[in-house]
Order: structure tokens, then sequence, then C-alpha cells
């Protein structure tokens, strides 16, 4: 069996990958471009979902499996994969520590005044007189209530805080005080704290948060995107800051990216404007390659065991 | 009964304690210099605990009772109030949510660049080659298994961290993995990714952290002071990083407080200074006071639930 990753992979996890299954020819390139020459003959696809435009897939023909490293699979080719009954399977739940932690940072950043800080420290100012808020107690409203907004309520709940979790059936899921679906959610954001959204990019997501939700929140909430930008539109969240109809917005995550350098979002001051990159860790590779490596073993018997397999009609 | 407060009080905590004890004869000042009058007729006394001098202790006489709402009670003439049998309580226990949440803040920016963050949102750099760790997993040691140990702890196991915590006795303490002594804390320091200093000053930790403590650390180690300063020379944890036996020192506290502009710490690229501020929280007089008032009851009856007193013979 020939398996071809156009994702560049770490050699340790090539040698890995070699070592834990040494009947399958592994060819491993750093680009789609140096992937070409493989398509035809390749049966599985290891990628990271963005470079495989319904072009590439028309010149693979022995092809069963898509394995996307990476959580975020909306620029794959969903009609075409359809068609062709290839199976999808996504690497969903590996960002769930390192974006966990980047909502808390970013709770703690804005509550305890991390820049002022900061600013201090530069400046050498010894001063106690600084307003701090905390996090402990408060309320937390997450869009989003698989594996990562799972984590992020867990971590919620040892800071005491109350969490309210947002799907589309409603259906209670751990460490959420209350499940609501996505109908009831504008009734419940005059009373939370904090709203994160972790909500990937589809149909049903696009334009998800309105400016009427913001101003549904009570004027010192902070909103958080860690999910997809296009699931708020830049102008309604830039307005609900400047109109303080919210108090502040963390976004790493934006509908074009990179944010063009002359975006108003990068000068506003109750803005925080990161690079994409909550999703950051060290262990991603592995991580991610560990899913691959379980779901390998179970397709090479009976398939049963798969997991994260990716609805293509749906496209999540 | 006389209560002299010589701490600033917000004037809806003054009224709260009007409306709960209205037998009682309130006596609200602004400063211990403001107090001097009423320390004669005062039985009670509110303080910050800085302001009681022993020449100003030697000013009451009918004292029986000095409510210290802070946690350190470091300044206190503790050999006067002994020997007058003065009863002390404190307001320990209340620091538990700020000072843990900063403790979590401070692991983050370190292992996830706050600075460069901020450096990169104020130049407009988008990009996403950012080294990050998570905190997730990792091991924490605290020294000090109080009320502030142990939530810090509790938050810790929700991110999967390995607990050590390191007191007098080493007896089991709730959220801790593992409880050592004093003494067995060098041995163990090797298998730490952080450690955190919650100890107050008392004659057994001024110095407790000392230069083979840090030597003994791995490289990568953050080390965390929200205790006291003086649980550390400045010139060991100075050395340590600049030497690189350890990775990060976050210092919150001082030997000598404010720190001075032209200390080394301020400009040390390895070392986050904040001003004594892991404490702060808009809560402070409602959780002191709460404290206050449940004692009060109780010291109004028969004494018996008094919580947070003193030993004025041991100093904690």
């Amino acid at each position: 069996m020939n398996i071809l990753s156009s994702a560049a992979l770490p050699i340790e996890n090539r040698k890995k990958l070699n070592k834990t299954f040494p009947e399958i020819n592994f060819i491993f390139c750093e680009s789609i471009e140096e992937a070409k020459d493989h398509l035809s003959t390749a049966e599985i696809i290891i990628t990271y979902g963005d470079d495989l435009s319904e072009n590439i897939l028309n010149q693979t023909s022995n092809l069963k499996w898509v394995m996307v490293i990476a959580a975020g699979i909306d620029k794959l080719p969903f009609e075409a994969l359809h068609k062709r009954d290839i199976l999808v399977t996504s690497a969903k739940g590996i960002h769930k520590a390192p974006m966990s932690e980047y909502v808390f940072f970013m709770m703690m950043s804005v509550y305890r005044q991390g820049k002022r800080l900061i600013e201090n420290e530069k400046n050498k100012v010894w001063t106690r007189d600084i307003q701090m808020e905390e996090i402990t107690g408060k309320s937390l409203l997450i869009a989003g209530t698989g594996v990562i907004g799972q984590e992020i309520a867990k971590v919620a709940k040892a800071f005491q805080m109350k969490t309210i979790g947002v799907s589309r059936s409603g259906k209670t899921v751990n460490h959420f005080d209350k499940n609501i679906t996505h109908k009831e959610m504008k009734t419940h954001l005059n009373e939370v704290d904090f709203v994160v959204s972790v909500l990937p990019s589809t149909s049903g997501t696009q334009g998800f948060f309105k400016y009427e939700h913001f101003e549904a929140m009570p004027n010192h909430a902070v909103f958080i995107n860690i999910g997809r930008g296009d699931a708020v539109r830049a102008e309604d969240v830039l307005k609900a800051v400047q109109e303080k109809e919210i108090y502040h917005a963390v976004l790493d995550v934006f509908e074009t990216e990179p944010l063009s350098s002359d975006h108003p979002f990068w000068e506003e001051e109750n803005i925080t404007v990161t690079t994409h990159l909550s999703g950051v860790s060290p262990h991603y590779f592995n991580r991610a390659l560990e899913i691959f490596s379980e779901n390998l073993k179970s397709f090479q018997e009976d398939g049963r065991e798969l997991v994260n397999i990716v609805d293509t009609q749906k496209g999540y």
C-alpha cells in the first residue's frame, strides 16, 4: 500500500511511521507540488487539508482515504470526495489542550491587564494601583460543544465558572451547567461574562454571531473567537467594541488571513489580535499522527474502530 | 464595644458592618494617624497589619483582638502581642482566587510568549512562526500547601499537571499528587517544570530557596514567587537566570519593596517583574470583612468558632 504525505512531517514522525508500519510504502513529500508525481498510485493521502483541490483529486485513481492532520477541514473539495466515496478523517481533538490554554490565557490577559503590566515593567514603574478582575466564578458561554469546547468548560469548572454550551442539538454535554440550542442562545447572552466561539466553518455557522448578539451581551462582556473567522463579520465585532456593546474582543481567526496590516482591528485598544495560533503546540505532529496510526491499524483490520470520520455530504 | 479600624474601608463595607452589628461602636479611620486618639478605648482593631508598632500597641489599654485584613502578618509586633495575650486573626484565604489566577496567567505568559504576542500586535506583524509550550501535563512544585497552594494545585489538576506540595510536615494535602517535607524538596527539583513559592515570611522561610536549589532544577524550569520576597535572595535568583540554571523567573514580591528602579531584575529578559499585585482583587474587602464578621459573631458568643487565629508565639 502506498501512503503519500503532502504535509511536511518532522523526520522523527516519518521514522516512527516507517517503524510502526514496515509493510507500507510511505512517500513523504514537503508539499503538494512535490507529491504530484505520486498521486496516481496513492491509496491514502496525509494532508493539512488546504492543498487538495478538485484538480488534484482528479489525478488520483486509487485513493481510498484522505487523512487531514488538522482540525479545520473547510477547504476540502467535499462534493468530489463524496461522489467518489473517499473516506475522510480529521485530527479533531489534537488542539484541545493548546486552544483551551489560549482561552484562559486571554481571559486573564484582559481581566488582569496584561498589556499594562508589561508596559509598567518596561518603564520600571512600581504601582499597586491596578484594577484587576477575577475570572473565578464568572459565566462563560461556549458556542461549539465538541472536544475543544468541552476541554475549555472542564478547566472553567476548576475556576468555579458557570458554563453554558451552545450546539445545534442543545444536547447535554459533560462539564456544562447548561446546554442550549443555537436558537436559544440569544436569550442567554445577557447573563454571561465571556463568550467563546470554537465554531468551525460550515454553511450553518457563517455569520453566526450578529450585531444583535453583541447588543444582547452585557457591556462588560469579552468575546473570544478561536474557531473560524467567518463565524462573525469583521464590521460587526468592530462596531460592537467601538460602540461599547461589549468591553473587549480577542480574535485569533479572521475572515481573511493573514489580516491585512491596515485592518482597523490592529489599532483598536479593546481588540486583541493574535495570528491564528491558539492551536500551536509542540505536540502537534505526535498527536495528529497518533490518531492517524490508530486509524490506520483499524483500517487494515475491518475499519470498525475508525475515529474522526468526516461526513463528506455535510462537510463536518 | 469599640472597634477601631486603621484600615481605610470602602463606604459600603462600613455601612454593612454598622447594619450587621448595630450594638457596636465602629470608629472608621483612614490611617493609624487618624486612629491614634481612639487607641485607648478600642477593644478590637482592624488593620492591614503594617501600622501596628509596639509604640502604638502601648497606647492601647482595652485591646483584646487585632484583626488583620491581609494575608501577610509578618510586620506585627508579635512579642508584645503575645505578652499581653491579645488575640490576632488574619484574612488568610481571601487571596486564593486572584493568586491562583496570577500563577496560571504567568505560566502561560511565559510558555505562550505573551510579550512577543503583544509586540507583534503592536507592530501589526502576522506570523504563525512562534514556538509555544503547553502547561498541560507539566509538573508543578508548590512550596507552601495552605489555602493558596491548594487552590493552585486544584486548578493545576484541571490542566492534568503533576503536583508536588512542600511543607514543614510533608503531610498529605488535597489536590497534591505527592507531599514532601522541606528537607526532601531538593531531591525532587530535577523532575519539575514549574516551582511556585507561596511561602510566608517566617524565621524558617527566609532564604528558603538557595542557589543550589536552582542548580537542581532543570534548565527549562520556571520559578514563580508570589509569597514573600525574602524566601529567596535577589542575587541567587538573578544569577540562576543569568547562568541559565533556570529558564525564567516570575517575581511579584521582593526583599525590598518597592523594587528600586535601578534593580537589574527590571531589565533581565528572562525575569518578569510585577509589583506585588498577585492578590489584587475587587472582592478583597468583601471577603476580608466576611471573615471578620463571622469571627466577630463567634467572639460575641463563646469564641469557639474563631477562624484564622494567629499563633503570636510562632508568628504564623
